[in-house]
């Protein structure tokens, strides 16, 4: 009842709005004395300027503030390939956020691939398709300070984020990866202080290889973590599997070659982080883990097991991407402080060594954590702060 | 001195602002009730309603709303082939003034085409810059309700519009073509009524063949002119022309084959229409034309001829760009109501009727022209709601 009250309310008010963000100019166009130097002719001025010294487009044009937030609708929240329109309003929502909690300018940007979609099939549509998403953030990039991917489907998202981060000078962050990472590691940071385990010898396991899982893996791997299981829907990863990011995953994680199952890489872990989708586990399955069980179920809106039944199971911490249940873990705790950071401090690559110390930061504003808060509120004003101070 | 003055003051205020939009939320973000409604779970309704019934995406979406205001920043003012970063302050301040004059929200794009500028030389390298515009533009377009193309250079312009438009189902302008045929028609409307003279008999003579000459001696012919001479640095252009844009003007124009240069062309004529660059006529040129001689020198800063002179050759009514002389003549009077108008009435493309009709309602809120007034005032209230009327 409530969720469809939450959708019929959400319609009213994207209907009411027509869109949600609004383009205002920065100062006043009264009369031709403002006209003069905001338009022609005082700004040949400026664009001469800036043609001439392009490092000083970040003083004297929007480039020092403005994010683009870019999709191409291939992976919208749990709602998969719904494509560049239905991708919209995920994409202008994450906008207002960005400037509500950390007062950054961002404008959604949705790509319509659908002419390299059609063209032909199999793995020369595939390669031309990440080249057209690459080439199109590339011919768009001059005017921004950064750029955030959005909802682009693993494993395209990896390749399309290497090669633009390669050409650019501005930071280039694909969110479901490192944003997710970032938010999931300082929640591990506080619960395993809760639970007095150490990440060097904590046992987690990642249900989940796509963007968010594999970032994840990555960052806790960069965080000292040494035991880590990844799993997709075949299982365990390990070194036989194909796929070139999942290879990568196998070099760093499952060190011993374990195969098995979700249920199977369950016993005896300490941490268990759903990165994957709806109702995978079971009460049973989390009592095969060690005592002191960490659950971050952050599948959306249905976890991967849902809160009662992760508890039932023995979980001592229990967290979801969900608003209404304890220690939500949600990517706007990271990605506004990220590129506030970012552009204040311009910084033209997102570090693994800054995704640490962001995760660190966030962490730390919560000095005492408790089974039941690991991680800031989202409304809390100083955790865009505390991340943009370490983004350097 | 007060161009100086105008320069410094224009640098200091871009210093200050650091780019000329700001991006605001459309509805507060204040607590999880907001959140849940303007991004998760809530959002999820409006991306489904919106991927499954694509029309709604200007309900629900700023697709009905915004504007894209697109650049490669090849053809700048008067500044030329500058690049992205230099016509950024351009196409920032066109979003401002898109804000105050008609209320719509317009983002700038400038394109970064130098992957192409650099990959061969010739015609193959300018066909594939063509196209990687065009793809570009028609990646990005889906989250936008219209096209404002700008400042790209002739004669790659015309190509890149028509194929845009015909791809598209939404309203595209390049605005240096339409914007300023529809600006200058409606001024030529007013100034003929002072002078007494039909546009049908009127002999006129359009310098430069660029963007704006080719849009603005189209715009004259479907208003009734027939007695219209187009001349680019060669002279009149008739048949013989090898270039495709040139080739299609000596289609309707110079119907009598005639040849010479701006001097012969200027003999009995009736308007002079600069729309080249700085300094080409004299007092002298101007004393060769009809009595009741209408004089537009639209090149910027530096018009064609300036006022003093134009008059000292006998013209009766003189317009410029700029502000600091009567009758201004800029576009600023004709896009912020095409686009109102377009996105209002959910116009899919802007017609040759529509144009006529804008420039019509343009002259027609100076209903007693004079000699120093043929065209509204920019910042009249009236213009863009009697343009936005007109444009379905």
């Amino acid at each position: 009842m409530k969720k469809i009250d939450t959708a019929q309310k959400a319609l009213a008010l994207h209907k009411k709005l027509g869109g949600k963000i609004r383009i205002m100019p920065a100062a006043p166009v009264r009369n031709r004395a403002d006209l003069s130097l905001v338009y022609t002719p005082g700004v040949a001025a400026v664009s001469m300027h800036v043609a001439q010294n392009p490092k000083d487009a970040r003083i004297y044009t929007g480039k020092g503030r403005m994010i683009a937030v870019i999709s191409d609708g291939s992976a919208v929240l749990g709602l998969g390939n719904i494509g560049p329109l239905g991708a919209l309003p995920v994409m202008e929502g994450k906008c207002a956020l960005f400037k509500t909690f950390a007062g950054v300018d961002a404008i959604p940007l949705v790509l319509d691939t659908s002419p390299f979609a059609k063209a032909s099939a199999g793995q020369a549509r595939y390669e031309s398709e990440i080249d057209f998403i690459v080439n199109t953030v590339l011919a768009v990039a001059p005017g921004f300070g950064g750029i955030n991917l959005e909802d682009i489907a693993a494993p395209k998202c990896f390749e399309i984020e290497r090669r633009i981060v390669e050409k650019l000078d501005i930071p280039v962050m694909h969110d479901d990866q490192h944003g997710t990472a970032i938010v999931v590691l300082a929640g591990i940071i506080n619960a395993l202080k809760v639970v007095k385990k150490k990440i060097e010898t904590a046992r987690i396991v990642i249900a989940g290889a796509g963007a968010a899982g594999s970032a994840t893996a990555k960052l806790l791997h960069a965080a000292g973590a040494r035991h880590i299981l990844v799993l997709d829907r075949q299982g365990i990863i390990d070194k036989s599997r194909a796929e070139a990011h999942k290879k990568e995953l196998a070099t760093f994680t499952n060190l011993k070659g374990e195969m098995g199952d979700l249920k199977r890489a369950l016993i005896n872990a300490d941490v268990f982080l759903g990165v994957s989708g709806p109702n995978i586990a079971t009460a049973e399955d989390i009592r095969l883990m060690a005592q002191g069980a960490i659950v971050l179920a952050m599948a959306n809106p249905t976890p991967e097991i849902m809160p009662d039944e992760a508890k039932k199971g023995g979980a001592v911490i229990i967290g979801t991407g969900r608003s209404d249940f304890p220690n939500q873990i949600n990517n706007s705790l990271a990605f506004p402080g990220v590129f506030r950071g970012a552009l204040d401090n311009r910084v033209t690559k997102i570090t693994m060594d800054m995704k640490l110390k962001a995760a660190k930061a966030i962490a730390a504003l919560v000095p005492k954590p408790t089974a039941q808060k690991i991680v800031p509120d989202m409304f809390d004003k100083r955790v865009a702060k505390a991340v943009a101070k370490v983004i350097r």
